[in-house]
C-alpha cells in the first residue's frame, strides 16, 4: 500500500517494452531503419502520453522522470522569462524537487512566495490572488498532493496566474492516471507527469510544454526532445510510458471507482477500530487512492517496521525527502505539531490491492499501534 | 555495424533487469522490505560499475545517461569551482554535448580553449599543455572518440590539467568496455560512461566522480546519488548497468581481439576493393571496434540508404549530432574538406557482428560506390 513510492510495471506494458531493449535497438537520430523503427516508436508512444492529457504529441517532452521534468519547467522557465519578472509563486505543499528548486531560483534572485493552504490541504486561493503580482513570473500548483492525496483548484490558480501573464505549471505526478486531466480546460502551460506512476517503468517522465512556449534545456547537447532536453532516447522507457499513459487513459475510470471504495473502507475501519486515529487531509476533495491516517502517541518509522513484519508497505511521508529526516512539510503545512507529523502514515493503494488486504491491514492496526503505544513513555495510562 | 548510434541489450542484461520492474519495484528510499531489496541492488550495481573502472562504488554517480554525465561533470564542476579560474580546455573533437554545454558556459563568463588534434585525431599535447594555464578550472578530453575510433593520451593530458591545479574529466562513453579503464593509473577526476555502449538499457550512463570533489547538481530535489542527482533511482536500469558492466569486465579482453580482427579484416578489404577509399583516424591508436571510412565524389546519406537496402546499417557520423546536417566537426578538425566530411561512414561493430557479415559488406560496398559515384557530376570518368 505505497504505491507512490514506488509501483509495478503494468505486465503489458512490459511487454510492448521488450522488444525496444534487444532487437528494435536503434538510435531514433539515425538513419535507417533501426533508426526509422525506434523513431516511430517515439512519435506513437508521445501521441499516447499527450491523449492522457489532451495536449499534442508535439507538447510533449520525454524526461528522465518527474524529478527532472519539475526542474525542467521551473529552471527552464526562469531562464527564458525572467524579463516577466522576478517572482515565482508555489503552494506550500510542493513536492520536494519544487521546493529544493526554488531555493536554488531564489539564490539566482527571483522572489519566492508560498501561497498557503488550509488545514485540510486545500490551497487558498484569495491568498494566492495576494501574493501573485505584475511581476510573477510562474506560478506552480501540484494536481494534487502525493502525502495527504488532496485534489487542487488547478483551473482556478492557472486563472490567477494568468491574470497577471504568468505562466502556469502543475505538477500532476500522482494526479496523472487517477484523476482525468485536460490541460485545455484547466489552461495549465505546462505539466509535470511520471511513467512509474501510470504503472510504467522507472527513469521515465514528461514535460507537457504549450505550443508556443520555449524552456531553456537543462540538459543540453544534440538538441532531442525539440531542443528541450538532449541525450539519446530511451526508447524501451518512453515505449513504455506510451502504453502506461493509454492503458491509464482506458482503465483510470472504473479502477478509481474500485479504489475509492478501498480507500474509504480502509479509512472507516482503521479509525473506527484505532482509537486516538485521524485522518490528515481533505475527507472528500482527495485522490481515490489515498488515505493518510494519524497515529497519536506514536513514532511513524517503527510503526512502519512493525508493519513491515507482518507483510504491509506503508511510507510515512515521501520517499523522496526521506533523506531528510523532517517531519513532513506537509503536514506542518496543515497546522499539525511535529509529534503529530510523525505518527502519519501515508497509504497509497494501487491496481494489486483487494478488499481482502485492506480488511487485513484493519484487522492487524489496532494490535500493532496497542503494542508500539504500550512502550512510548507519553502514552496516557487509558490507552495502554 | 552502427553499435555506436545503438547497441542491443545483452539478455543476460536484460534477464537481471526483468524482476525490477513488476516484482522489485520498490523505491530505495521506502522504509520496508521492497525498499531495501531496491536499495541493495542499487549498491550491488555501484559495485560493479565502479569495478569495471577500479572506482569505490560510492564515485558512481547514476544519471540517465551520458549526456546528462557530461553535463554535469562540466556545469557541476563550472559552478563549484569558478574559484579555481575561469578558463576550460577541451579537445576539438569532443562529443556534441560537451561542445553545447562549453558554449553555454562561454555565455556564463568562461574561456573555453580548443586543443587542436593532428590529422590522425590524435590530441596535440604540446597545444593542450600552452594552453593550460593556471586559471584553468577544467580540462576535459574524452578517452577516444566515437566517430574516428582515435585513443587519447588521457593520462598524460591529466597530468598536464593537474599540473596546473585544473580538474580533469575525460567522456569515456564510447571507450568503456572497448579497452581497460583505470581512473586512479590514468588520475582521472570525473569520467563519463553509458549503460547503453556497455549493451545496458539506453537512458542510463554514470559518471564517476573522485572523493572529495564536489559538483553542484543540475537536477535538484530529494537528494539522491549523494545529493548529486535527484529523482528516484531508475532501478531496473542501474541494476542494468550494473550487470552490462560486469560482463564487459570480464569479456571484454577476448572480444576486443575478435573485434580488432574483423574491423581490420573489413578496412583492408574495403581499401582494396574500392578505389579513392581512405582510412580516416589513426591506423592503430584507435579502438578495436572502429573503422572510418572516406569514399570519394560520394555523399554519406545517399550511401546509407543504399547500404541499408541490402541489410548494412552504419552512419555517417555521431548520430548524436544528426539534427545538425552540418559535416562531423571530428573530420573537419583533422583537416578534411566538407565534401570529404560528407563521404565517410562510421563503421562501429559489436558482438553480433560476424566475419560473414564483414565479407559481405566487403563484397558489396564497391558496387554500391560505383552505382552512386554513375551519378554524381564530380566523379572523374576513370572511376564510373
Amino acid at each position: 500500500m505505497d504505491y507512490a513510492s514506488g509501483s509495478p510495471v503494468d505486465e503489458r506494458v512490459l511487454e510492448d517494452m521488450k522488444p525496444y531493449f534487444s532487437e528494435h535497438f536503434g538510435n531514433p537520430s539515425s538513419f535507417h531503419s533501426y533508426g526509422f523503427k525506434a523513431l516511430e516508436a517515439i512519435k506513437n508512444a508521445r501521441m499516447r502520453v499527450g491523449g492522457l492529457i489532451e495536449a499534442l504529441p508535439e507538447e510533449i517532452v520525454f524526461t528522465s522522470g518527474a524529478t527532472e521534468a519539475n526542474n525542467l519547467a521551473l529552471i527552464g522557465a526562469a531562464a527564458r522569462y525572467k524579463n516577466r519578472g522576478s517572482r515565482i509563486v508555489i503552494s506550500s505543499i510542493e513536492h520536494i524537487s519544487i521546493l529544493n528548486v526554488c531555493k536554488e531560483l531564489s539564490r539566482q534572485g527571483f522572489e519566492i512566495k508560498y501561497a498557503p493552504v488550509d488545514k485540510d490541504g486545500i490551497l487558498d486561493l484569495d491568498a494566492l490572488t495576494e501574493l501573485v503580482d505584475d511581476k510573477t513570473m510562474l506560478v506552480s500548483v501540484m494536481t494534487a498532493n502525493g502525502e495527504i492525496g488532496t485534489i487542487q483548484p488547478i483551473k482556478k490558480a492557472a486563472e490567477i496566474a494568468h491574470d497577471k501573464k504568468a505562466l502556469f505549471h502543475t505538477d500532476a505526478t500522482v494526479a496523472a492516471g487517477k484523476i482525468p486531466l485536460d490541460v485545455n480546460e484547466s489552461d495549465v502551460d505546462l505539466m509535470t507527469l511520471s511513467s512509474n506512476d501510470l504503472y510504467g517503468p522507472k527513469g521515465m517522465g514528461a514535460l507537457y510544454v504549450r505550443r508556443g512556449i520555449r524552456l531553456k534545456p537543462i540538459i543540453i547537447g544534440g538538441g532531442q526532445e525539440g531542443g528541450m532536453r538532449s541525450g539519446t532516447e530511451n526508447v524501451p522507457g518512453i515505449v513504455g510510458m506510451g502504453k502506461a499513459a493509454e492503458l491509464a487513459k482506458v482503465e483510470m475510470r472504473s479502477e478509481a471507482d474500485r479504489l475509492t471504495k478501498l480507500r474509504d473502507r480502509l479509512i472507516n475501519g482503521v479509525l473506527d477500530s484505532v482509537p486516538e486515529s485521524y485522518l490528515n487531509g481533505h475527507p472528500i476533495q482527495r485522490l481515490p487512492n489515498n488515505a493518510n491516517i494519524r497515529f497519536s502517541y506514536i513514532e511513524g518509522e517503527s510503526l512502519l517496521l512493525s508493519l513491515d513484519e507482518l507483510g504491509v508497505q506503508l511510507s510515512s511521508g515521501s520517499a523522496c525527502a526521506a533523506k531528510t529526516l523532517e517531519p513532513s512539510h506537509v503536514l506542518i503545512a496543515l497546522g499539525l505539531k511535529h509529534e503529530e507529523a510523525h505518527g502519519s502514515l501515508v497509504f497509497t493503494l494501487g491496481k494489486y490491492n483487494t478488499g481482502e488486504q485492506i480488511d487485513y491491514v484493519i484487522q492487524q492496526m489496532p494490535g500493532v499501534v496497542k503494542r508500539l503505544r504500550a512502550v512510548s513513555p507519553l502514552t496516557p495510562k487509558e490507552l495502554m
